[in-house]
């Protein structure tokens, strides 16, 4: 049976709270994903919430399946209010349903490249909403998942858990520095393509080939130098403009796009 | 000379200030660019600030010059500091120059579709990072432009702006209802496209012809049928993933790609 937490003083509500933050997503190890459409696509890649929260009211099948299926894993359900919610999610619209996951190991071995065709691999990625997006256009393209290189945005933010429509729990996500991530790249096969302003082969002339890394650079500096040069390939997409530049999420679906439209030429 | 501007309580910084709401730029008439980048791209592009705020102590040779373009338009030139920026900004971070523009003429008779064989139409788009990332996209592919359809985001809001890089001062925008802007369309040449997860007809397949344009959908609910039977093609992205959705400025960035990588084959 669900219990019923209405009491802003209320301890779980004090420990959830601080799950937007990042020092308290670290110390508990959790983070929180918002609205039935994420969760129920959370369910579906095989997770459930440590925690349930749902406003009392709130009637639909899809939740009546999450709180089945969290009861049996002996998780913790809970009804609640909206008033919660908003506290919960910071939200003036707060979705009527929260959960409470378990925080996913980053580590680089998790990635087992032989599960997918194609990777992508984001240098010093700062804005939620690009991470998020980024973590869609993989699922779109059948990308295996994230490679997060050197100081990105935490993937577990609230606003990055939001940005990605519940990609966060189709893609494996890792986070390595370079240093790490090139010797484990070079451990087996694979393709490394950068994209970059400084490159002169056009993005359509190279034939790619699987697995392909697709690696993308911060949003404002975009790659460093000697990343660059550790590219296989380095390419550029066709600018007309003044403004000389993409959104970093622009650019690796534009690319994913091209790699993914050649395989299904081939 | 630029004149100085230290209290909060200065008038000036109360009218600056209300253009952060919708409300403030409706009846101003005006709105906010931040940044010496934006500012330097809007002034390539003819576009001077009628007011140039700086922050006293900068110094930059592309500042130098806005400098004495607004004096000779006989603008404002207003140096004052950081905490004045910040409240103007509404940024913890803020920019050290800020700029209040004019608003634009949105009509759609504005739009002269032969400047340029590509166009992107927006539908009730809602995020104003999609909208200036849809702008960015467009000064990429060398569109003529934006047209908003039916309500979408303010594209003068300050998260807008912020969003273009400047391609807000590239790119002609306009608004428009959807029954105004099909009369419109129809009374020239134009292939109107829609990408639609209904559609079963691939993208990479039609030939796409000039004047070209994309129509793309709400963030969440995607084009009304009606606005999908109005289109000339309606094309689908392949999706190999489980969300079965991909972002709205993606989207238009992956079929604009295609569109241009036609015509440059041809």
């Amino acid at each position: 049976m669900p219990r019923q937490i209405t009491a802003f003083s209320n301890p779980l509500v004090k420990d959830v709270r601080a799950l937007r933050e990042k020092k308290g997503r670290r110390r508990q190890g959790m983070f929180i994903a918002e609205g039935l459409r994420i969760l129920t696509e959370a369910r579906e890649a095989g997770r459930l919430p440590a925690i349930l929260f749902y406003a009392a009211g709130t009637a639909h099948p899809l939740l009546e399946t999450l709180i089945e299926e969290v009861e049996a894993a002996h998780g913790d359900v809970v009804e609640t209010n909206a008033d919660i919610l908003h506290k919960l999610s910071g939200k003036d619209n707060p979705q009527t349903v929260l959960g409470v996951y378990r925080g996913f190991d980053l580590s680089l071995d998790r990635i087992d490249r032989s599960e997918a065709p194609l990777w992508i691999v984001a240098q010093s990625l700062r804005d939620p909403g690009n991470l998020g997006t980024i973590l869609r256009t993989g699922d779109a393209v059948g990308a295996g998942g994230l490679i997060l290189i050197d100081d990105c945005v935490d993937p577990f933010s609230t606003e990055a858990v939001r940005a990605t429509m519940g990609a966060l729990f189709t893609q494996k996500i890792a986070a390595a520095r370079w240093d790490e991530f090139v010797p484990w790249l070079r451990s087996g096969e694979g393709q490394l393509i950068g994209t970059s302003l400084r490159a002169t082969l056009d993005y359509q002339e190279p034939a790619y080939t699987k697995p392909a890394f697709i690696l993308v650079g911060n949003e404002a500096q975009g790659l460093p130098e000697a990343y660059e040069q550790e590219c296989d390939l380095l390419v550029r997409m066709p600018m007309h403009g003044k403004a000389d530049s993409l959104n970093a999420a622009v650019a690796t679906a534009v690319m994913a796009y091209e790699v993914l439209n050649q395989w299904r030429r081939a």
